[in-house]
């Protein structure tokens, strides 16, 4: 389903919206602020969907069911379309493979481009396909066995040819692989394995591509994971080469990590490749962006944005994409919010007065510094995001139009009650 | 004051010892395990004192107080001079300057000489000198104010010149520079401010010594430190150059990090460049060696002697150093201790059937790579250590030896009660 | 010194502010919401500062000094009306025995009297006496020799003593007593002789005291703590009668705790007594309130409303006290930050739609739960708080007044750069 | 299948064992070490078995398989069987309901006489029954609906009622119950139903049953547990009566939290109900026991018997379980394993000369305390727990008797390779 035109016309502005952003305009009159900058920066701000999040899918078939769900890649395009209208903030997919390998490509190179998306970075499933049963114990491009290892590169090079035909221009590699027990598996050679692995699906990849390289700590092992830091991460990214970059996943971290200052450390060395967007309490949760830790993420934002502005890595260079999935409710609702509370971030990041932060960082002048975050951090940044929206053609208010139109039900009555996208 | 022969000579070897040797042995006796070369490993192991644990100082005054304690450099060479008469484990210093400034060079090294012992790497202080009021608020090597990165980057070439004069060859840098606010800092600034100091003190450098950079993730400052990790140590000692590695401390990680996989990292890119020995449950606790997690030390172990085997970094490039201090006791009985637990670790860890083990890896049997580990762990390795310590003319027992001897005694009577060793 | 009506006068609101607030309450014009009762809430709410926070003092003389600190608990009560006069926040100051001991009692509650603020909870110092050596081995209230319980127990009466002549109503009881490595405390007498310790104070305690019992779980001991969790406190507080109560400071837990569940399970037990404000990322960091986890503390004000609505416990009966140090700027500004910070979260509380919240609850939505609670939390409060502090008779922006009006500079000259507050 | 008494007295003692034991009486020979009541006390340690590790099941059919997997709770009991053959260390099973539902009790009964095992506590399931849809948003006993409150009370009732038949005394509660979003769940009333509930279920139980609650911190739920720790566990079960205490599973606890200190205070309420044994690094991870921190298991039995000794609360009094299931190869091997590290910690534990170190810790003589558990720790008290199985008629050697007899194979042989435990 489409949402048509005059639909979506009847959720754009209001007066009200007109006078918030006014007065916020009002709020930051003395600073050097270009609001047309900070809008437009919004409007091309675009946060890949993963192929995976569309449904209430992920662990098994004992969660709660919307109803309703795309049964395949051409439906959970039409799923991203609908959040696209709506938001104007997601103009590409994800895609998991195998999962969501599509029966016929050009059917659905023909639906993207008939809704505006694109293909962002495609993704190999190293723990989840037919051989996990010898992947479980000794690990998939890192296996000891060379042959297992053998078939997991060649995996990650179906899935680059599979993105080549989808017009994809990126790979992104988690593995599994590590260890439940001391001893069970030995760290060096695994490394050393992983990165021959590694450098043979990279230079199978096209030169246009990038390599993008998660980091995670522990789970689904237990004692030992191969990649578990963005330290090895990057060793291994710089052995590969300059298109092999660092992916940051923000719920894959020690407990008490400054994800921010790793940020700020993969942009110095131009190696941050970019984000998963969730958040965490605990371990690798993946519960909504901001649903935690929202300063946090601004402050991964500022980062951003002093990295871009120092020319220390460019924003362009750097890829967004959520991975959130604890959805105990309907799926699009948590996208809509999980987009909205990204772009919130970004948003009250650019309100933060760097020439004057820049003086207090060099002063030593931390009473400052910490007035200036909160002078953005506290601001409403709403107006602006929808001012945003609208201006792109989206609803002012996603959630609402969503609710009034009914969408779910529409999906329910189109796929069924017991429609299921396809799952791991 | 030193231990006679004849008395050290009254503490050796007894009938009990010899069985249970012959015993632990016959244990082994169905492996191909060569104890003689395991009991010249351990004699040759040797672990370097700081000049700053032989008093009960550190933090404040407020500590009880042992008596006794050494005044000056002088005093504290002879203090580790008993040490290692009575334990055959510690032929060397590790001095912090300004803490430990000799006042007569050639007195201190004569005295060295005739104890036996070397001076291993200098230690800076850049937390705490005379520009602390500086440093507390935006850092020493990493300052914003050039003027006081040099006053910074002098003390530690001025730490080499004395080093050089003491035979030492090797600087260990730690910085506590950081921040504790978001916004408090420029990341990115202070990395490369940080690096251009370092990279001056390393050309400062001769060119037979070794740059040693530690990480620590926080304290004192408590929300950045400018090097909180491995990979931010690694990376700036990769751009120094091959003599510039990194300095694992055992307590200063965040919580649940696997140490031994970073030391196997380390080792497989020929990057450790030695250990700060101590435990901790909670953070940089300073705790004796193997009071909290005994196995973790040992599985250490277990990695550096697989690394040496696999000639990933060679056993002899690597530094050992104790760097605990939560004495609330005698200082020499908590070091005699130390020293003791981490032989221990090392005694244990060669007893892993390495061939069988590796077998296991390569093959995924991972409840046997859990029986050899366990069958090494929980052998009582006393006896191996006792051997080596009498054979290179040690005490049997040295905590025995220690009381029965009635040192600390002494010490009080030549040195007095209130003798407090310089602390910070 | 004081700040005279005019010159306050002259920092009051601004049609700017009036407008933002007209905004605000058009916002939430179809929600059930008493903007007049959440500002005089507002008002109402009272935050004690600790007699310890007004200089730079705490750990040791060498941080940086901001001059003009004040000398004595006359000075230090001049401090705090001058922080009363510009943010209307702070009725009272909890003073720390034996550091802030009045010379002349009658001398301060005359000077407490004109500045109109009272004396909070007191605090003993248990881990800091003249006994500190004894203390430092064994610990204070649960030493295991009779003698130094005695001496501990006998400083808390002291305590009492003195805050029944000030006028205060509680004391506030944190114990530094654990333990460095394992084997060197028996937990369970520990604990009978902390709780027999405790006793004697409670009985000792005016009818109309209560006790507050703080826990830690780690630090300044590295093994064990007496009172490490809630849970300790608790069973303690209900041994000794309901008069005892549990103090929460936020910095005190160990990694991932939910803090705001242990609120919600104390105010569901009536044993919540009261909190110390503070921050922190990696320990107990002291660091500003709202400065590393503002929606933690949001969602802390969220179960203190919704514990209060619930008659669970009564509003009144909780203590709220700033317990922040981390000052390497001048403390009043950390203090009208800190103060700024705690009102906000709790007027972002009190704007989420309990109603509807609870009927979401029930039902499991949690999506709109979710939307309900950043529905509130999004919303910039700042004018709300302001206007609240204006009707109060403060400044519009306290830290704008304060610079402007050159407080410190006016310290300093009045008390001299070198003027340290009494310090530990 | 059985082992005949044949083939296990071929793997009885050897001279070596002789030796070792002599060896090791020896070494304690000037403590006041009764060796006999060691061996003894060794001998009645039973630990009980869960019928739910007896496969490769867990999570889900992904795991590389071992085959000859207990296809029922028939073969679960001779499973078991084996197991108490070899090791002579468990002598019962703790049922989960509904996995191990038995079709014929009589049978059942019958067989576990026959093998000489006996019905350990039962466990209920309520995270994941046919209401698990339900469950999964709002919980079980927790939940906001009373109907569904009313259907997991009758699961336990049930749970009860089979436990009856089979001549179980024990009910262990573990509930899912908890939130994934701030605002999803309110937490006092959850806390409340949780508690009506478990009082229904109290109140059902027979007069001489204990009910065990246990507490987890965090998973499935991502941001709140209804019953996260020791101190709500313990709040419930004083609240429900004298026979409800709390289970302490090993690795359900937040990073860094010092266990055995909470052994000691529960002990210290007479509030233990038991464990459930395994070890973690990162999370509930399952691992074997001692895997990971063997000296924490050692301090939690030094806890145990220091408990016991002074009459805090009796040995017999508490439950041992094994709850680890990471197997990744043979189950049986895993919990031969866990069995022996379990009883090896134990008599560990039973060498501390705890005369002396109740001397030190009432001196605060903390380096010789730390003395006297080191020198428990790191003897080798293989003999001891040998010596113990072959009095007990087990075998020396049960992993080696356990390969040479070739049981696996037999057992494939038997139920063949596809046999699968009934999972969850």
């Amino acid at each position: 389903m489409r949402i048509s035109e005059d639909q979506l016309a009847s959720f754009s502005s209001t007066d009200f919206h007109v006078r918030s952003l006014d007065l916020l305009r009002e709020r930051f009159s003395k600073q050097p602020m270009d609001f047309e900058e900070i809008i437009r920066n919004i409007q091309e701000f675009q946060i890949a969907i993963p192929s995976a999040a569309l449904g209430n899918g992920r662990a098994n078939a004992k969660r709660s069911r919307t109803g309703g769900e795309p049964r395949n890649l051409a439906e959970k395009l039409e799923d991203i379309g609908l959040l696209q209208q709506l938001t104007c903030k997601t103009n590409s997919v994800s895609v998991y493979i195998p999962w969501d390998l599509p029966d016929d490509f050009q059917e659905v190179k023909d639906l993207a481009n008939e809704l505006c998306l694109k293909f962002d970075t495609m993704n190999s499933t190293s723990s989840q396909d037919e051989n996990q049963k010898a992947y479980a114990k000794l690990g998939s491009l890192g296996n000891s066995n060379k042959a297992i290892r053998d078939e997991a590169i060649a995996h990650n090079e179906d899935v680059i040819s599979i993105g080549k035909k989808l017009g994809s221009k990126g790979l992104t590699v988690w593995m599994a692989d590590g260890s439940n027990f001391p001893g069970q598996s030995k760290f060096r050679s695994t490394l050393r394995w992983t990165e021959e692995s590694l450098r043979e699906i990279y230079e199978f990849m096209p030169s246009d591509w990038d390599l993008m390289l998660e980091y995670k700590p522990y789970e689904p092992n237990c004692y030992h994971t191969v990649v578990p830091d963005w330290g090895t991460s990057s060793m291994l990214a710089k052995r590969l080469g300059s298109r092999a970059k660092v992916l940051v996943d923000l719920g894959q971290h020690l407990p008490k990590t400054n994800v921010e200052q790793i940020v700020a450390t993969l942009m110095h060395q131009n190696l941050l490749a970019g984000f998963h967007f969730n958040d965490s309490k605990y371990g690798d949760d993946d519960l909504n962006p901001s649903s935690i830790k929202p300063y946090q993420l601004f402050l991964i934002f500022c980062e951003l944005i002093s990295g871009d502005m120092d020319k220390a890595q460019a924003w362009e260079s750097i890829s967004w994409m959520i991975d959130a999935s604890y959805n105990t409710q309907d799926p699009l609702v948590d996208l809509i919010q999980a987009l909205e509370t990204i772009t919130i971030a970004y948003a009250k990041a650019m309100l933060v007065d760097r020439e004057r932060l820049n003086e207090c960082q060099l002063n030593g002048e931390c009473s400052q510094a910490q007035e200036i975050l909160q002078m953005a951090y506290l601001t409403d940044v709403r107006p602006l995001v929808c001012e945003a929206r609208v201006r792109s053609g989206g609803a002012a208010e996603p959630l609402e139009a969503y609710r009034i139109l009914m969408i779910r039900n529409k999906l329910v009555q189109e796929r069924g009650v017991k429609s299921y996208s396809s799952i791991f």
